[in-house]
């Protein structure tokens, strides 16, 4: 029996309270650890794990790749709550990370998470897992630059980068950690799912695709994309029934 | 003939100078490569190519890796401009990265630097160097908490994680780079070195080591380092001319 959603985030959240950070970061690391606790829904690494089970691989060979990318995710939070970014003094109803603990150390807690996920994503042999996090930590930082300055062409490019990079990495480092060569279809997959996210996420919020498109029209492209990610998902020779049921209910998540 | 010291910075420069950035970084680019430019002695890397000719490897092999850690050392800089941190407005005579394009750019030019970073270090097809660079990555971060928090235990242990941490990557970096297994004595010289580098900085500020143990007892402690540093080199089988010549150079440099 492949692991439920539930019991995948699950199994996320015992490997990243049970994770040992580098001794060296001293008083620094309460403040990684506030960040992380502060938790969310482990969308990203809940994927990464059910692509390994899909796979037939064993998850916990993907487990330290979708840790990585999820410390990556919330050193973006981290750095995004900062007073010259977004200057948001709150995160899932608690302090935000430099909010209790200062500015100085808040910029610091990003950092050292950034540093913490390519340790997780070194302990690979080979370099392809870690590789394609920075590659695509790259692309999300291009996004956010867009975003500060305002300067993206387009919404759906700003979004690629922002929401995109990270979904797609969900998939490409679980085929990468479990050493799946024909990823073609995969990535299509991975692609389609971050596109489906950021729709869904716009009409939870009533901006982006909406003011473009209409709720209705937003609505009408979740359904496109989720369509389509189903279509990929049929295209592998796996038990993908866990993430299809991940693509139906982030088609129809209400937070 | 091995590379002086002075080819070695050139070679590192040219490197650095036609380091292509990952294009999705889009105009956040600018700001990563101005960053670079303002430059420095480049220190770290030309000791990492150094060590690297020394055991008889192709430095080009070494190259990536020198660079990577270049990256970390401006990274860390970058941040500890920031006007939550250190607030400097200058660096090198010119304005600080922050300064020049904004506080919110500053903070993703660091970002963006530390990602580059591991991006450069994954180039290897094994995650050594990668993960070494990882932990030196977090000393570092972990010395900046003890110094913006004023916790350090004592002034050793802060510079051996400000300072000392890139300095061992230095050497670490490049045995793996070229696949060197005997490291004990060259672990044991890139620790003297960083320890020399800093008590020589420390002079040259008339701090840190200056306030603990005077000048002439901070001049007699670099004596000190510079010869343990020598007789390390010494029981290394490897053509250490040009290392030594930087450890000669450390000692007396005057800026």
């Amino acid at each position: 029996m492949p692991q439920s959603p539930e019991e995948l985030r699950s199994t996320v959240e015992a490997y990243l309270e049970g994770l040992e950070l580098w001794p060296e970061l001293h008083g620094q690391a309460e403040s990684v650890r506030y960040s992380l606790v502060v938790g969310g829904k482990r969308v990203r690494p809940v994927i990464c794990l059910a692509v390994a089970e899909a796979v037939g691989a064993d998850v916990a060979a993907a487990l330290p790749a979708a840790a990585a990318l999820e410390l990556v995710h919330t050193f973006s939070l981290v750095h995004d709550d900062l007073p010259a970014l977004d200057a948001d003094e709150e995160r899932r109803g608690r302090p935000s990370t430099w909010k209790q603990f200062g500015e100085a150390v808040g910029v610091l807690a990003g950092d050292a998470l950034l540093a913490e996920a390519f340790r997780l994503a070194t302990s690979y042999d080979r370099t392809r897992v870690a590789r394609e996090l920075a590659e695509a930590t790259l692309g999300m930082i291009g996004g956010q630059y867009l975003d500060v300055t305002g300067s993206a062409p387009d919404e759906a490019t700003l979004h690629k980068l922002k929401t995109g990079c990270l979904f797609a990495a969900a998939v490409g480092l679980a085929l990468w950690a479990c050493e799946v060569e024909d990823q073609a279809s995969w990535r299509a997959f991975g692609d389609e799912l971050g596109l489906l996210f950021q729709i869904v996420d716009d009409i939870l919020d009533a901006d982006g695709y909406v003011e473009t498109h209409g709720v209705d029209g937003a609505r009408l492209l979740a359904d496109e994309a989720a369509d389509r990610a189903r279509a990929r998902l049929a295209e592998v020779d796996a038990d993908t029934s866990v993430l299809r049921e991940i693509v139906d209910s982030l088609a129809v998540r209400t937070a």
